[in-house]
């Protein structure tokens, strides 16, 4: 059956003969990340991974200042180059099939994910408005990365307003849209770079920008449009509801924002010239909608059933589960019809910072001795915490920390929130402090799953992706914190695996992404268990972390809050002083 | 008016004829530290030291096992050898004697501070048990330096019995009589070696017996009867009150502790023989009763008034103040008639991790990159990090911390609270933390002073003595905290000046300390003021650290506690399995 469609649909794409398909086609898989691009080569029957390329973006995150300027950016900006995408396509792509050895005419199909929710100001022909010489030198026309947390007063207006009307999309947010999400940014643009935003003819998600590019037309794709875009049940906010915020933002959605909208692992169209050159691939080949890293995950790991809960841990941590139920959890990012797969419900929740909590403590907050020992020993430093924490019993250490050195994405969707670490004494040595932060990021885990179950949204599985998985320490205490079995992706390049497989669907060699995911995806089951004794004690510590968690997070000491406003009119009262002495 | 008495009382001083005094008589002040001794020669006139030596003890702290011994001491342990101490006199003081160029017929007085509380059980004449051959492997017949906190229990049961019978003295103590002192020790003695209990004529201050070797007499000091052994209105605890705590600690006051009280300055006899022949100064000279190393600094600081209050600060923070007034201040350590100057009511309280705090941070919280930079520039790690904290305005990284890595001394008496950083983000650098750890310290000592204006005792001034003076930004936000202006002592040897102003009135030098004060100590008047704009802002932080403050040190979360409990209760776990496994 599944071979007969195949044929059928092979007839359909130029130059590819049935059977050839089969056997040797390939797509190209192509994940957008945060510092880099990495693009695989994918065996359509298996997703037997041929070959992969790496680049990194030249230009990386603009947090200081604007490329060849040392006009200081604000605190909480985070902006990328769009040449910086292009480039992936232009070097990785080629890189990834030179390596694979398969010959470009193999290649039926390209899909790509992105982070999100990443923003760029287009022309009416897509052109990023940082690409034009009027406003190079303008922040606003650079793309506003994921983590871009300047908008939080529009977000927070956007979330007021919202109660007081009783929007009903609110709900399918936790009750919080967040400040990373296209309408913060977009009236962000309106109210800081009025030129800018009228300038603009397209506001658009870098994962729909980048398919434009491709294939030279623009669609939306559900996935985003849901998550980041308020999108629910066909209908945006209204002109209404925009006009309330900002009168020159009534027309946001119908001006800047609206645009048809594609099921994931659709066909966006075929690989244009343009498309064809920057690549090194057939002109005309599929090109699927775009999709978000996390999403497309859950495909790549075998895990689009419902309670199959994925969570990509690595820098951050991104948790999409399918479900067949449309409930609202409390502080989930959101719930999406057809957000992960068609026809189900997609939920996605997160921790805002994981292993870059790890990556801050090891670069910021262990001695000289440490990374001695590290070199003496011929590994890294954090492999030498985890050696000298994986010892210990629970609570040996003392500590219990919150893990929000980065916000708090969900539950409390709250990125004024900050970290904490209680219980140092003398005797506290670097390795428990780090074992301490492991640990809060397990306990945010737990409590996320608890908000899920506690909806009457089960989650029955942790399959884990990314980068972090190969922390034995960490994961044995997911496993003992959250007392679930954790399985592992089969696949260390998730997202790109992913991606491959929706260019495998949109080029009609599977059906839905259900067959291709069966069929290319991997799994490892069950790799981690609890451990009965470990998991009775963290239930313990997980109690106390939960009353510092609500205490902290929910209204009983807004000190996170008032410490992060007077950080900031601190930092502009000194660039004030920079500015007068200079 | 001064010459005069001083001419009249230089008289009655054998061989010393007057004039002699005034011009180039010498004391000799001795002061007993944790891990050393320091003699210093001044001059009577005017107080300028001529001479200084010190002295490390050969034994140090005994922490880990007896000399000459394997057999390890139990943890919380810490013991002295008093042979140490005599080395002190033997050496010190000659080399003090030697480097001023005086000769010793010159020295008209000694008197000696020692850290407290410590303790040693003697014979009646004065000889410490441990000196015997029969007790010399017996861990209980060594002094238990003040740090010896392995009679806990017995305090808590001193505690929980004073509370339930009301006992009088009990708020003289800030409610808590602490596991250091005179009678949680000797009960540790009593029910852990009866034999050294029965053995032992005479349990004494290490202060009093320092001063019994010099002169051959015994006479106690009100300054550690008062604070360490609970003598308030002329009476110590009743036989009644100890019998309950055990029927064999009923004769605990009258057999071993009772013993003639004098009051700080005054005489305690002529220096002995033995005394002379240790010291190598004239024999008869006055030797002052002993005293204790924080208040003897008062003195020397020119901080004998109502309202002064002396910061002795170094690895913790000993505050000392005298009032007019006996108020019941909140959790302070004691208050004493004549417990720093005759006459008036003395005040003591304290912070139980100051320096050490900031030792442990630079020990285990700074990454190799400063490490390496502060050796580039040639400075420590300490100056580095203060160095790129100055320039920060206040509340700029955003964090706020608690100062209780080693408990709670001051206000709030409990060793089970536990340190804690609030408002870490992935922008923090080790310089913030560093920098909110300064302030929680002042924050601390703000708290301490509130205490003692809540309660009706007035705070005019802070005058800071001790090694963390150097400090300049330490310096400045202590004064920005407390919006007091800071004075310092002029004197780099605080204590032991105090005891040499000491010796010149047990000489009868001086009418009494006050006056030797005024003649021999030195002060420099508000080296720091408090900054307006900063003290406002600190008025805002001060308010977020008090909340944390009574939220975790005021039962709102108990967390603390309880992670202290898990804690000690993992290292017994772990101590049994290597144990198992030996």
């Amino acid at each position: 059956m599944l071979a007969l469609t195949l044929v059928v649909l092979a007839l359909t794409l130029g130059g590819v003969v049935a059977g050839h398909v089969m056997a040797d086609s390939v797509v190209v898989g192509v994940d957008f990340g945060t510092l880099s691009g990495r693009a695989v080569v994918v065996r359509v029957s298996d997703g037997v991974e041929l070959g992969t390329a790496i680049v990194t973006y030249p230009h990386g995150v603009l947090e200081q200042s604007l490329p060849n300027s040392t006009v200081p950016l604000p605190p909480e900006w985070a902006l990328q180059v769009p040449q910086d995408y292009r480039d992936v396509l232009r070097q990785a792509v080629p890189a990834a099939l030179r390596r694979s050895g398969v010959e470009p005419s193999a290649v039926i199909g390209i899909a790509t994910d992105f982070t999100a929710c990443t923003m760029l100001p287009t022309t009416s022909e897509g052109i990023p408005l940082c690409e034009l010489d009027e406003y190079r030198e303008n922040p606003h026309a650079y793309a506003k990365l994921w983590k871009h947390h300047a908008a939080q007063p529009q977000a927070d207006r956007i979330n007021e307003l919202a109660r007081q009307r009783g929007e009903h999309w609110l709900p399918r947010y936790g009750g919080l849209i967040s400040s990373e999400w296209e309408f913060a940014k977009g009236l962000q643009v309106l109210e800081e770079a009025p030129e800018v935003y009228t300038a603009m003819a397209r506001w658009v998600e870098a994962a729909d920008w980048i398919v434009w590019e491709l294939c030279g037309t623009y669609v939306r794709n559900a996935c985003t449009a849901g998550y980041k875009g308020i999108y629910q049940d066909r209908t945006y906010p209204t002109s209404d509801f925009l006009a309330v915020l900002n009168p020159a933002f009534a027309g946001f959605v119908k001006d800047k924002l609206d645009q048809p909208i594609a099921d994931l692992a659709d066909r966006a169209g075929g690989l244009s010239a343009h498309g064809a050159a920057l690549t090194g691939l057939p002109e005309g080949i599929a090109v699927a909608v775009g999709n978000v890293d996390a999403h497309v995950t859950a495909p790549a790991a075998r895990a689009v059933d419902a309670g199959q809960m994925v969570a990509i841990m690595g820098t951050s941590t991104c948790h999409v589960m399918n479900a067949d139920v449309l409930r609202e959890v409390d502080g989930m990012c959101g719930v999406v019809d057809g957000g992960i797969t068609r026809g189900m419900w997609g939920y996605e929740a997160g921790q805002s910072g994981v292993g870059d909590i790890f990556a801050w403590f090891v670069a910021n907050c262990v001695p000289a001795a440490y990374e001695q020992e590290a070199t003496d020993r011929g590994i890294d430093v954090h492999e030498l915490l985890t050696k000298m924490a994986a010892d210990q019993t629970v609570g040996e250490h003392g500590l219990i920390a919150l893990d929000w050195h980065n916000g708090n994405r969900s539950v409390l969707v709250d990125h004024e929130l900050s970290g904490l670490v209680l219980g140092q004494t003398l005797a506290t040595r670097p390795e428990d402090i780090y074992r301490a932060l492991l640990e809060a990021t397990a306990f945010g885990t737990r409590r996320i799953i608890e908000a899920f179950t506690d909806a009457g949204v089960e989650v029955n599985e942790l399959i884990v992706a990314g980068g972090l998985m190969k922390n034995e320490l960490l994961m044995q205490i997911y496993s003992d914190v959250t007392g679930l079995p954790l399985s592992f992706i089969g696949s260390s390049q998730g997202p790109a695996l992913g991606s491959a497989m929706h260019a495998a669907v949109a080029a009609g060699a599977y059906p839905d992404i259900h067959a291709a995911s069966a069929a290319m995806g991997s799994k490892q089951q069950a790799v981690y268990a609890a451990d009965a004794a470990s998991a009775a004690d963290y239930d313990e510590l997980y109690a106390e972390y939960l009353a510092l968690h609500d205490y902290f997070g929910r209204g009983g000491n807004e000190v996170m809050h008032r410490m992060k406003a007077r950080r900031r009119s601190a930092h502009v009262t000194r660039s004030r002083k920079t500015k007068d002495n200079a």
